[in-house]
């Protein structure tokens, strides 16, 4: 097995935003997007935290994103904006546009958010939970690559576009939602590809559009499933959910969708285009607060103490598995797989940092 | 095979109409609660029109809806509101809160509405689609009663919670998405249950949350699965689209959320006091109308375009087939069910009407 290194999260983090300030980046900026990758990190979403640094850094080296983007409110009524990313950096981005829905929501109640020109974000929760601390409940949407197929459809053009609802509470965690609208993400698919496993019908598709068993297909002409799989077990609807978001991330705001969202893992010569959207309301709007968090209480609490399926003690809330990974590794550190911490000591040699005070 | 009775949709309108009215409502909320239910008839959701008035009219009848409800706006923001329903029908509280969120939306951009005490309102994309009207984008949620079980649960203690959501296009239909968060819906079980056949593992739980093959056992304490089916292929995430729906539609109005929802199809003495969650924004708010519609002509063409899968010559749009459902049932009328056609004559000669002058 490999060795994971733990790392302290605010090492790690004040090595993320040296390397961030190194490509380029204002300090504010930099410090957001390390922000933003910490927290996936923190909440066990590997997959979207450090080990994207290399991604983010080759975009900002070869100018398909800009360090110093001048962001835009293009278009705007009380509730609703328009903003244009300049091709900022995800987070830096993403972390406007959501302020703006806030503040909108604090003068009207609700504000609705679309946006353009930006790039991968990292985690849609980070965005969703914005809004907790206002008293608000929030919503981040974002499309993505294209890999997933349409029911009936045999090509990846639309995104595993994920959605992301953060709710607050009282004694109990939010509530927040974090879903890919594909039946898996694609980082299941290259684990069993790395571990040489076969994979169970309902997450790939092959070139000709139907389920298959082995990983590699997807880099074979295959295509992800939207959530629910098949039409007789309701894919239809995972995909209707993956062109929701698409309509409202990326129509709405004039950004790449569908399958024009091409190679966005990749180190393509153009600008991503991605499109986001997000909105935020407060939940005084509806009720006073601390009455509408004892609902919550008890709506969740209620939900937990269910009966459970046989072999199963715990019935889990969204948001739940990530928190006490959070408590876990705020506490003993951060592991890094070895592959991690090597991608990162290259970098911080070409920044000429030393990884060795961070790592 | 059964023999169905087409008939036109005007005469089926004015009949339903009649049966509300004779029971005691006033004759525009009678308009509203007919065309609800023709609507969904006209669209092919048969098991959300007219074969659900003996439902309707036994709440009036047994006094748990109010054919006269005084629906009251009870917290206000420019853009939000929170209404109760009075316990009125639900097609009725549900038109005024929708056309409350359609009148925000006209002036701050958006409009958010959360609804208590209403009662069960038919297709939830009768309500989003009231947006498109309006060159505004409309999304309609509620909660049901319960019947769907949260992953590692055992019994159905969150309901169907569709979700609708209503985009306009321009040459292509508009997108309406209109869905249930379960696997699939109640009809399926009952349908199966009724032509003695077995069901898809990945539909219904026993009473000890394993999958089950026979559809009775979601009357032998079973339950619907969430969308996604086991935790393998994501069945996590329908449970979150289910609980997310019971939040903004029962914990934010303080309906009777989760499986204090029972019992919504049977005559209980209490009233429902279901909860309601309505969205519309105006497209204008973020781009042109004319400009996002050409770009929705766009992005729908380009995914029904991309390649098939193996033995599919079509790629479905979400609300292509009812639209084209639509169509064909305005020209030919809309086929009944004799039990269908015997329930409304039975309710006909109750209401002292001659039901040989609609059927």
């Amino acid at each position: 097995m490999d060795e994971f290194k733990r790392v302290p999260a605010d090492k790690l983090f004040n090595l993320m935003k040296q390397l961030f300030v190194a490509a380029g980046m204002p300090e504010e900026d930099a410090h957001t997007a390390a922000d933003a990758l910490l927290v996936a990190d923190i909440r066990g979403i590997d997959s979207h935290g450090v080990s994207r640094l290399p991604y983010y850094i080759g975009k900002l080296k070869n100018k398909t994103v800009n360090p110093h983007p001048k962001i835009k409110i293009v278009q705007e009524l009380p509730s609703t904006a328009l903003v244009d990313g300049d091709d900022g950096l995800g987070p830096v981005v993403a972390k406007f546009a959501m302020e703006l829905a806030i503040a909108k929501a604090g003068k009207t109640g609700a504000g609705l958010v679309s946006v353009r020109r930006s790039n991968h974000y990292g985690i849609a929760g980070y965005y969703s939970m914005m809004a907790l601390k206002q008293g608000m409940v929030g919503l981040a949407m974002t499309n993505a690559v294209s890999m997933v197929a349409p029911t009936f459809g045999a090509k990846g053009v639309l995104g595993t576009n994920p959605l992301s609802l953060a709710v607050p509470a009282g004694q109990m965690r939010p509530f927040v939602l974090d879903m890919a609208t594909s039946a898996v993400p694609l980082g299941k698919i290259e684990l069993a590809l790395k571990n040489n496993k076969k994979i169970p019908p309902g997450w790939l598709y092959d070139s000709q559009g139907e389920f298959t068993d082995d990983p590699s297909m997807l880099f074979k002409g295959g295509a992800l499933a939207p959530l629910g799989g098949t039409r007789e077990l309701g894919g239809h609807k995972g995909y209707g959910l993956a062109l929701m978001v698409d309509i409202l991330s990326a129509v709405l705001s004039d950004a790449n969708y569908g399958a024009k969202q091409e190679g966005l893992m990749s180190m393509r010569p153009e600008p991503s285009n991605v499109g986001h959207f997000f909105m935020a309301f407060q939940v005084e709007g509806f009720r006073p607060l601390s009455e509408f968090i004892k609902t919550m209480d008890e709506a969740l609490t209620a939900l937990k103490e269910s009966p459970k399926a046989k072999g199963h003690e715990r019935i889990f809330i969204h948001g739940e598995p990530e928190f006490e990974c959070e408590e876990e590794r705020k506490k003993l550190g951060i592991p890094l797989h070895p592959q991690v911490v090597l991608n990162l000591a290259k970098l911080a040699a070409e920044a000429g940092i030393d990884a060795g005070h961070y790592l």
